[in-house]
Order: structure tokens, then sequence, then C-alpha cells
């Protein structure tokens, strides 16, 4: 049946059978392509049969489905005109594993984080609206995602407004992790000891909602509405009509009601939808996490193919540093915004159950909640990713530098993230946080520096104090038995030389070493320092590699106008930039980087030891041709 | 009365009669301080007998009172050891106008925004939890701070925990606007028909929630308890019990419902207080918005008394450039969280009622909202101030900076703002934009700037764009009859020179223009220049500087990682930082700056002519004293 659909257009004449089949080989083509690619799995089969009925109701692309998050996007794309690109999903040059306005007009609104689906559906319902345009806007969201505070902010104002928004709640109890909070255990009351509602149910309560639409069609259907009120009250008191819970994975009962929702002259509307994670891969339904995000796989047996690591996650490392330090310091507590074995806090919770928090998704809560406990004298570790804290941002400069409060920010996914892309990149972090007076801010160059930081963070209680590291595993260095906290502001020199000094802040310190190595090789005597911290610098060292050398470099990964930044500020104030020293700052470019392979990010980004080398030879006049043509530089 | 109440824990011990004549005196004291001081009025008003009621039944400060956004406590500062100091309110050294936890160990938790509070108050409430502490822990938060996203995720989590905090749900029916928000009207619809709770309903609600803590002390009550329960559901979906609604003006319904609910064992519980903003002063009762804000005022009149004003305000330069702009193209739209008359787009709405959108306290979702109308062809301006826009940094790069969308961020209160100090100061948005990729950034120098800048963003529609501006009245110029869109960036050279280049972003030009007069009359030829954009910068502009002038000074109203920072990286880029130019950037200072008097202000941060002049005579090695001793230099 998919072979068969050229347009979208198709899918609107389909029968049920057909629709069903249509399903079936949706589901089929989806399990094939992630099984070469890996990528976010449990998601999209959760929602195949939701994905047919709202391309089969509504009138896309004019009318607008916003997948919330995206990674459930997958059946989605395969039927809107990127089967054939589907085997390139989070390949360089391939498809996002996101929705993005960029890769098609299906694609009403890119996502990547969680919760922005009704708030992006609203403004384009009431654009709709003021422009007279006759259109559905249709925002899909996970109960997850319902925790966080910008979906109830929307809900809110949806409900104030009087338009035609319509929602719908894919409830599959279970984000990344499983549920947490009040909204969830509602929801499961509401699912709890009923059947599902048929179309005729959902006429019902619909008839009870909004007896004057009804009056006409169904003049008696009112008196007897009222027995099938489920509940729904929360989301009816914020002004929503409610209609469900409805089988996400029935047609025949989905079809019909969305047609009456899509008729419906009234909004906003929200339609809750219970379907299962993983639904119809057997592999997947019975994984604890649903297998929502997986590597490549083998289809029959769902064994996923991860390749040998020779180093520990840095995840790992912070989880079982902060387990260890805990074991010493009973007031040192974890909180994480669902994401409880992203961040590592799982490995700590096993310990240390009563003193973990996950609190949802829902980072404004989560950082101010941590600065309450810091006021009791509790040292809580606040561990969210470096683009996830960007939602929180305000929490930490109001409710915890601005009162110095010990609260500690674990930063992981802190620089590129690869095939995630660019909207889980870290790469304002140092810059928003080094900016804030009040704050300590250090990178870990390596997961050994890992371990100490988080014993730094443990031990240091005057303020509050983040520590970034990247992604994935651990550069293999020798670990330490035991972190040691580091001296707040100083940084370690790693190499002495004389001519060029390369100052890295965080993970660029092994290709800083490696670029040291060839440019001594080149008769450039160059120095390496580990600056540690961004936030305070260690002036004394800094000031020493620019006064004793010819060329200072800076390295980070992340933009200008974080570690860079700082320094040069600290050197014009200092007037150590009023001579001759000639000083450059690597940093990520002034671009949202496309997701793909990290090596050639950094390589792209000039943030190699290819690109110091050709940093330092173009600032010192030297030709880089002959590097070049002897193989020494790419 | 309070003249007899020397510490705290004599209120515990007065009887009702005297506890009335406390009232009566702490609001004819807080009156008469503020009509000497100015500051928040209307809020403080209308919980005098709330203050009273807690502190009576509460064991302050072992009990933790948290007041949300914090403009409300001045009762509370009076009776809590602060009443000789209220007349220094907001005054330089004297108390803040928020809550303030250095100033007083009766303030568990700093505020100036909103929302905060049950964060807060259940991290210290589980804090207490975890180490067996008997603590109460109270969170007062108006029915405005509700709309807020961080307080329903605070709410989700409270609700799944299992924690005794008690949050006290201040309902005036009145932030600082009229209310906005499904929220909002569900309480008006909790309240309306319905009589005050009094204890012995409030005895049988509570009956109805927690029946076996009542079956001891009340066998029979729960029978006819369930008539009683006049809705909350909402709250008690989220886990909360929920007492009310009571009247919050009565103390005999007041302290024995606040003593019942604390020697419950039992929570969280939510107690839905409802109070009148400017409660007992006729002309705040009487005023639109309740005497929110108050200059200094008459108290028998109320009249305020205003400082004649030279120029207009930038808000309302910003109101009225953009209600021009939006005569000429019908795409143009304003969002505001819940701040019409603060932003300027009270003025707009007047003239475009449903082209206006005021979404409530919720920036989160007022950016998205505007991504998603952008989305769809209109020109969102998205009015928040500075500080404000920090609770939607990740909506402003994932939702907006990522796609490229055309979102216009008017930036009120950029800089200092004197008296409201450091949580609403505009310290950090320069730097947090500028490192967007697709981010346009502009200051404006003037108000005369401004009204060209409103143009610029409205003829601007690649991507995003901002432009910020400072609190208060504009600087005088003449203005032009009509804005005119500049070149996306271009700066402008205000004044030739050969020795010394001022470069000023946004407000300081004025105090450039005057240093560089006095530095000329020292023999040093100075420049200046407007460079108007942050990003992108006018790299011919800046790099013509800094190659004719021996020293390049960059000035702006933000801390360093700004625009100094920009500046800074792209000279070392282009190699400009390699020679002899002394370079000095001149920012916010890295500490947040209590409240005061905005010259002062400057002057500390060397952010006036003097700083400028002092900045270059020491550069240039030159002596200062003969200036200061010449009384040219304070």
């Amino acid at each position: 049946m998919l072979d068969s659909i050229t347009s979208i257009d198709d899918v609107r004449s389909l029968d049920l059978p057909q629709l069903k089949s249509l399903v079936d080989d949706v589901r089929t083509e989806m399990i094939d392509a992630v099984s070469v690619t890996g990528g976010h799995l449990g998601a999209g089969l959760g929602v195949v049969e939701l994905t047919v009925a709202l391309h089969h109701v509504f009138n896309t692309p004019h009318d607008r489905i916003i997948w919330d998050v995206g990674h459930q996007a997958y059946p989605h794309k395969i039927m809107t005109g990127r089967r054939d690109r589907m085997r390139t999903l989070r390949q360089p040059n391939g498809l996002s594993g996101f929705t993005k306005r960029a890769e098609s007009e299906f694609d009403p609104f890119g996502a990547g984080h969680s919760s922005t689906s009704i708030s992006a559906g609203l403004g384009m319902q009431v654009a709709s609206d003021l422009e007279g345009t006759d259109r559905n806007v249709i925002a899909v969201i996970g109960d997850g995602a319902m925790s966080a505070g910008m979906a109830y902010e929307a809900m809110n104002n949806a409900g104030a407004l009087d338009s035609r928004l319509i929602v719908i709640l894919n409830d599959n109890d279970m984000s990344i992790a499983p549920p947490t909070g009040a909204m969830s255990a509602y929801l499961a009351r509401l699912i709890s000891g009923k059947t599902f509602l048929s179309l005729r149910d959902v006429a019902k309560q619909l008839a009870y909602s909004m007896p004057r639409f009804f009056k006409e069609k169904a003049a008696k259907a009112e008196e007897f509405a009222r027995s099938f009120v489920t509940g729904g009250t929360l989301f009816e008191e914020l002004g929503f009509y409610y209609v469900g819970p409805i089988d996400g994975h029935n047609l025949e009962h989905m079809l019909p009601i969305l047609k009456n929702v899509r008729d419906i002259d009234k909004g906003p509307i929200l339609v809750h939808v219970v379907t299962q994670k993983g639904k119809g891969y057997g592999p997947a339904e019975h994984a604890r996490d649903k297998y929502h995000g997986v590597s490549k796989f083998d289809v029959v047996t769902g064994a996923q193919v991860k390749a040998p690591s020779n180093a520990p996650s840095y995840t790992k490392v912070f989880g079982q540093s902060l387990t260890k330090e805990a074991h010493k310091d009973d007031k040192i507590v974890a909180i994480t915004a669902a994401m409880p074995s992203g961040t590592g806090v799982d490995i700590f919770e096993k310990d240390f159950p009563t003193r973990t928090f996950d609190v949802g998704i829902a980072e404004q809560h989560a950082v101010t909640f941590a600065a309450g406990m810091a006021c009791e004298g509790y040292k809580p570790f606040c561990a969210i990713y470096s683009t996830f804290l960007q939602r929180a941002y305000d929490q930490v400069v109001h409710d915890v530098a601005i009162q110095k409060l010990p609260v500690r920010f674990p930063i992981d996914r802190a620089g590129f993230v690869g095939a995630d892309g660019p909207t889980h990149a870290g790469s304002f972090d140092i810059g928003f946080l080094a900016s804030l007076p009040n704050m300590v801010v250090m990178a870990a160059a390596d997961e050994a520096e890992l371990v100490h930081m988080v014993a730094t963070a443990a031990a240091y209680n005057d303020g509050p104090i983040a520590f970034r590291y990247p992604r994935g595993e651990g550069v293999g260095v020798d670990m330490p038995e035991e972190g040691v906290p580091l001296e707040i502001g100083k940084g370690r020199m790693m190499k002495d030389g004389s001519k060029v000094a390369i100052l890295s802040f965080g993970t660029r310190l092994a290709e800083s070493l490696i670029a040291a190595e060839r440019l001594d090789g080149y008769g450039l005597s160059t120095s390496v320092a580990d600056a540690r911290f961004a936030k305070p610098l260690d002036k004394d060292m800094i000031l020493k590699l620019a006064g004793t050398h010819e060329m200072l470099i800076t390295i980070e990964e992340g933009v200008a106008g974080g570690f860079g930044g700082q320094v040069l500020h600290m050197l014009a104030a200092e007037g150590a930039l009023d001579g001759a020293l000639k000083i450059r700052s690597l940093t990520m470019p002034d671009e949202y980087t496309d997701h793909g392979k990290p090596d050639a990010m950094y390589a792209n980004s000039m943030l190699d030891a290819d690109g110091i080398v050709r940093t330092v030879f173009e600032a010192l006049g030297r030709n880089i041709n002959e590097a070049i043509e002897a193989g020494e530089i790419a």
C-alpha cells in the first residue's frame, strides 16, 4: 500500500482496509529504516495509526500538524515524501531526527525540545483566525511533555482565547523515563477502569460540552450525555473541550472522532489518545525504555549493535563520582528533569533513592527547587544538559546566582552532539553562565578531570558552581581512585614552550597537545595550559602566558562570547593586549551546525589539531601550503 | 499596638482585638512609609491581615514564609524588625523593595520575578523532611503568578511528592494588569456566587479531603462534607488538598483555618484566600491599577508627586512608534506577558485590540506563540523586559533563532534600573542574544534612534531581531516625524578624531560625546561612533577605527561577554589586536548592583564621561591627578 502512495492526497481517499494496510507498511518501513540508522524508535512506533489517521482526515500541509519534540515523526516523514531518504536519518547531509521546517512543508514547526507545540500551534491558529484562513492546526503532545510549564502556559492562554486549536494528547504513560508528577497520575486516573470511547460515546460527550452545536444534529444526545463524561475536568477548567480517552491504535475509533473534531466550529479541543510506546515491534514493546533511542539493530532479534567503547562515558563517570561523594556527605542530593539515565542520576539513585528527585520535564522548577534545598543547607546537584539548561536561565540568574546559593550544575552534552543536531548542541552555556556574577564555571578536559570537578563542586559551598562535559566517551585516561577538590580559579600548565601558548578550556585539550607537538616540530615552541575555569579566570597563569609568548590562542567547545570572550576582556582590562601579542580565539562557529559526525564538526570549526596549527601559521604569517603538501595538514 | 511589638514572638500571644488593632497600625504605617518613598503599594495593602495572621499562627522565622514576587512584603517587613527603616525603602543603602535573604532571616528566599515561591518552598519542605525537622513552609502566591509555567511545574511536582508544603493562593483578581488566561477565569468561577467559607465549612471540606485525619476529631463531619466542596478540583487533580475560598480580610475566618492547616499532618495544601488589592486606602481601592507602583504621594488625597519630565519615556516612544508602523503594515502584531502598560503595548492596543495579545505571566509561551505567528507571515513584536526575557531564553534559541523566524524583540529596561535593584536589572541580554547565530541585536542610543529601530524591526523580515533600550526618559533629542529603517549591521560615526576612538553601543553615547569633548581638550583627539548593532557588527567601521587610532574603547550598558566581547573576538580574528592598539572595554561590573540611583550606578561602573576619561588616561599612561585636582574629574 505504501508503494502506491505518490502524494499525500492519495491517503485521503483510502478506505479503512487500505488505511490499515498502510499502517502495517509504514510500521515495517520504519522498523527497517531505523534498524539501519539507529535513532528514536519507540515513540514513532506508538503513533503510526495516529499519523495515518491525521493525514487521512486533515488537509496537510495546508492544515498544520505539529509534532511536539519531533522524535516521534518518523512515520510522518515516511508518509510525506521522505520515504526514500529514511535510511539517511541522522546521517551527515541526511534527514534530521526531528521535524525541521527546512526539510519539508509538512513540518510547519521544528522541534527537538519538548512542550513547544501548543504555543506554536496557538500562534498559527490565531494567525489563521486574523487572516480569515480556514485552517486546522493540530498539536500532538505527549503526556510527559505536559509536565513542562510552557505547555501549561499555552493551555492557559488557549483556554482564554476562543481559538479552534486542536491538541492531541498522546498518552503513552512514558516519556523517556517512567513518568513523574501529579499530571501523569491524573491522566492515569482518567484512563483507569474506563473502556475507550466509541464514536457514539464521543458524540455524547461532545454534546454535553457543546450543546448548541449538537442541538441540530442530535437533539436528544444531551440528555443522556452526562453519564459519559469520564473526567477531563482539569482540561475543561482550563477552557478546553475534552474528548477521550480513545484507543490510539484503533482506526475505527479514531477516524470518525477526528472527523468530528475537524468539523466542529469550536475550540480549543483536547483529544486524549492512548497509545503504547514501541507498539507493533515485540523487542520494543517488551523493553523497559520501549527502545526510546536505539543504535542500529537486528530486526529479527532486536539486538542492538553497539560499537565497543574504549573509555567510560562522561555521563557514567559523573554518576559514579557523585555517588562516591554522596557516600561521604549526606547533604548531597541529585535532581533531574526527566532524564535520570541520560544524566547518570540513575546511578546515584540506586544508592540514594530518597536523595534523588526527578521533577519531570520542568527545568525551571528543577533549578529553583534546588535553590530552596540549598537554602536549607543541602548540596543539590541539578543535572541538566547544556541545551535544556537554557529553559531555566532565569532561575539560574534570579533564584541561584543573585542569592549566591550553592547549587551545583553538572552540565552534560556540552558542545557538539553529533547526530542529534543543532537543537541539542550545547553551544551557549559558557557564555550565559560566565557572564553571571557569583558563578563559578569549570569544564572538564577529560574524564579524570570530571571526577575532580565533581569533588570540587561537592566541596565548594560559597555559591553556585557549574561544570561542563561533552556527550559520549572519555578520552581513555587513567582514572583517579578518588576525586580531589581543585583550587577555585586555578588552571594547570600541561606543557611548557616559549613562542606559542594554547589555552584550552575543556575538551579540546587533547587536540591542543597534539597541535603543540606538531608546532614544536615546525620550530614553534608551544605551551599548553588547561584553564579549567572560565570563571573565575586564572589571571596569573593567563597573564604570564600572554607576557611570555608571541602568540596566545584560546580554544573552547562553545560559541564566541564565552571563555575566549572572558579572557579577551580580562587581557584588555589588564593592558595585556596593548603590545604585540598576537591573540586568536577558536570557538564553535556562528551558525547552527546540522547533525553529523563529531569529528567533521570539529574539523569544520577549526577545533582540532589541524585547525590550531592552521590558525597559528596564519597568525604568524607562515606558509601553510608546505605542510598541506607534506600531508601533515588535511 | 505596633509600638508594643518588640519581637515577632509578641505577635503570637495577641488576642483577636489586639491583632485587629495591629492590622490597622501596620496598614497606616505602610501607607505613610510608601507616601515618603514611593514603591509598591496596592499589593502590600491587600495582604496586611494575611501577614498578621501568618506571623501569629506560624513560628517564623523557623517556619518559612516565602512571598512570591516579594513586592507585597512591606507589611511583613514592618512586622519583622525593619519598621524603623521603612522610609529607606528602595533608597540607596536602604531596604530593598522585595524580599532579600541578606536583609533579614525572616526572608528565607529573595524574589523580584514572579512564580518562584512554590518551587523554592517545595525545596525547603523536602529538605526539612529529609532532615527530620519539624518545619512549616508557606508559599504565598498571587493569582496572576499562577499563569506562569514554573508555578505549574512546581505544583505538578509537589502534588506527586508527599510533602507538607502550604501554598496560599492570594487571589486578588489582579496582577499588575487585569488578569488574563483560563486559570484566572477558573478562579473567578470558584469564587463567583459563593459565600466565603467559615471555619465550620472548612472543617467539613477538609474532612472530605482527609477523612482519616478527621475521623478522630469529627467522626460525623464526613457525611455532610461533600456538599461543601465548592470546586477546587483542578488543584485537587494536581494532588493538592484545596481549602477555600476564604475572606483574606477577615481574621476571625483566617486564624482558625490557618491553625487547622498548620496542625494537619498532610500535604500539600492550597489555601485559596481572596483579598482586595489596595484594601483600606481609598485612593488605591478606587484606582484602576490599585496603586500597584506609586511615586511619593499625599496621604490624604492620594495625589502622586511625579517629577516633571523633559523627554518622553522610551516605553512611550516604543508604543507610539509601533502603533505608527502598524498603521502602515497590517501584519504587525504585539505580544506582552502581563505587562501591557510597562512595555507600552497598551498604546498599541488602543488602536489594534485584535492584534494585541496579553498571554499572562508566561514569557516562554509568549516567545513560541510569536514564533508560530511568524511562521504564518505575521510580524510579531514580542515585548519583554530584558530581565524577564531570561525566562524565555530557550524559546528564543530553539523556537526562534534556530528556525530563523522573524520575531521582533523590543527589550525595555535594558541596563541599570535604579530603585528596582538587581532582580530587575537588564544586564545579560546583549551577551545571551549576540551569541546566537541568526540573531540581529541593536541598542538605541536615544529615543530618536528607538523610533528608527522600531522601523528597522518592522522592515527586517529575514530572521529574529532584538533592540534594547533603557528604563526611564529619553535624553531629549529632536524626534523624527517617522522611523526610517537602518541598514542592518551599519554603525554611524558621530565625531571624528585621530588618537582615541570611543565605540558606544546603546545608551552611553551621550556620555561618550561629553568625554570626547573633554579628551579633545586634553589634546587627545577623540572619535566617537555609535555601533547601533552588536550583531552583526559593523566590521568595516570598527576595523577602520582600530586601524587609525592609538586606542579603542568600547562601552555598553551590559556585562562583560556582550558587545565588547563580540568586538574583541572579531578584532582578534582579524589580527587587529596584533599590533600596538590599546583596547579597553567598559561594561557593567561583575556584581549584582543593589538598588540605588542610576547616576551613581553609572559612576561606580565607570560608565559615564568621567569613567571614560579615567580609562583613557590610565591606558595612555597619563596622570589623572591633575584633572582631579582641577575639579574636572570626580
